[in-house]
């Protein structure tokens, strides 16, 4: 990995500050936009179907984030990405709680088939989505992230993009190098909404960043060091979150250079 | 009341790790899924009227908050309703702002048929509850929560679950017994959501407790206790709710043994 | 600019609790809720269609913010403003985004022909409010307020009602006095929500203030004094928001008096 470019992407984030278009669930939407103003991009939340495929045109990236998804807003979404695939905008698709759910498994799947930059996480929802696509496969949720390497390749396959899973150790693979992301720490799994906007960071590092696996990496980077920092001033699981938002915005370029990034294609 | 049983009813939140189906008010779902995550228990919102009957069957409880309703919400609401009463799953209530208001007003009075394991609201809501089912008493803005005494004993008896009104000494019933939560804090009432979170905790406790009345109590018991505890600590409105959510999760079970409950039953 | 009417009007909010039904953005409501709980006014999001013209009507003040609208959404602004108007409630319009979509854009335009107290944007969203129902004039992302002013004086002579516009400094018009209001901090920029939090602070302050140019005046001062206070004690753009919300609160009367407020008609 050149960690150099990963340095890179940080700076070009507050010169570029990209837009960012975010379907994404409600729970997670303030968070989500206060992540994405602390490290110098722009979050913008057009939901409406007659509005979110002239937005996605016109924004730097997309965010599809199925949490919290319904008939409108998967409407919303379909529209949303048909554009960005036809404009170029390099789009992020999360596939929440994936697998058991019928709904939003079949919106997924065929989202998934229109080109994402990036699919991001956990193990239990790459390999969902991964298998669903093929026939099938099983979920394990106390899967790890390793444990999903395989689905993340083939899903790399099939997609043509980049696909992240997120754990203690986070997996980032475009298919042919797999890297792997270390640091962070556990009160990020228990900040509702600490997964999701690391998709949306995603999203802005993949607009601005070189190539985007380097535009994943440093996302995934990014949020590991910051989250290090935060736990080491918060009280508790309460005040983690904006002592995150508050590191986000510190994370220097020079910092990515000391992230816990190992590649080992 | 049995404090052993409080004390054990914490212990179990942590252990048993609730998975707990929130269909809520879209103000207060950050905090909710925050307040549940701070005690160990896990929240999903599955809002979809074509997942929320799968979603309920499996999860460990279920909470219904009318507060933001619609049409598409009610739907959801009556799907996942529907499917806890079937599968055993326990569900709560809470009217928000039912009185005053028709579409909540009659939706609530129709989920309220299909058996909650617990109603918790202010006392105003309860009286709307009970009144609006036997026919139209009065709603009185500036009641206290033992004004709704009456009216909660005669609304358990129809749902044939507890009872809980919030107020400055919240009040518990199950109809037999009466039960008094002391404690707390003013600033509770000053941050959005903390009633709602709290009908959520409710949910994820009875959902590990011995019983109903335990767990409803241990509920309105944990969440005074870390509001004392937020106030001693927090600078004013904005800076409570995320020391309220630390407090949550340092609340022991040997806290509960010490908590202000009365009961006079 | 009479100081004393905007003191007066600080204490009016906490001794009249002004009630302010919000139809806004899902990711500012949290934010807007506690923003109005903190200066001691009562926030309530009723958004069916069936209940938020009941409600506009028995409500202090409406707010209405297009940031996320979509077709029901958009129904329950039309229901709530018609009611607003027949019942004498006072109702802002903040017109997020307007401008380049089009959906959004007819719906600002037509609700801005029932008489809102007040239009509150930045210069952008004046402009092309105010150039939409003229005709077609052109937005500049990176004007000022000041840019405004012309399109601000233009709109208020439509709507009949206050136009003010936010930016380093704020340009707040009736038409015929322009009053500025300078002070205030850019972290109020990189919070999600803060702006949109000041359009429901300015419908809480019409609904008490003796005329709407001093409510709006206030709500804008109120909110720059309590931004400096926050940043002197803050850690960055994510421990902001809660510092913010503890500053608005301690804001008193005669803190009013001292306000960077500038009345050059």
């Amino acid at each position: 990995m050149d960690v150099d470019a990963l340095a890179a992407a940080r700076a070009a984030l507050t010169t570029g500050s990209p837009l960012v278009h975010c379907l994404t669930n409600t729970v997670v939407q303030t968070l989500t936009a206060n992540v994405l103003l602390a490290v110098g991009a722009a979050p913008a939340m057009v939901e409406a179907p007659e509005e979110a495929g002239d937005f996605a045109a016109i924004a730097s990236a997309l965010l599809v984030n199925v949490g919290t998804v319904h008939g409108r807003s998967a409407e919303a979404m379909r529209v949303a990405v048909r554009s960005a695939a036809a404009a170029g905008t390099p789009w992020v698709l999360d596939p929440v709680a994936v697998g058991g759910l019928r709904f939003r498994t079949d919106l997924a799947v065929e989202l998934a088939g229109s080109g994402p930059a990036v699919v991001r996480g956990n193990a239990s929802e790459v390999m969902a989505l991964a298998g669903a696509g093929s026939g099938g496969r099983g979920v394990d949720s106390t899967a790890t992230a390793d444990d999903a390497l395989e689905a993340a390749v083939a899903l790399s396959g099939r997609t043509g993009g980049v696909v992240a899973v997120s754990g203690p150790v986070d997996v980032v693979t475009d298919g042919a190098r797999v890297v792997r992301v270390g640091g962070g720490h556990p009160l990020l799994t228990r900040t509702t909404g600490a997964g999701c906007a690391l998709g949306a960071l995603v999203a802005a590092y993949v607009s601005v960043a070189g190539d985007r696996l380097t535009g994943t990496v440093a996302a995934h980077a990014h949020v590991a060091l910051a989250a290090e920092a935060a736990a080491a001033v918060c009280s508790g699981p309460g005040t983690f979150a904006a002592a995150w938002v508050d590191a986000l915005d510190a994370v220097t370029p020079g910092d990515l250079l000391r992230a816990d990034v190992r590649d080992e294609s």
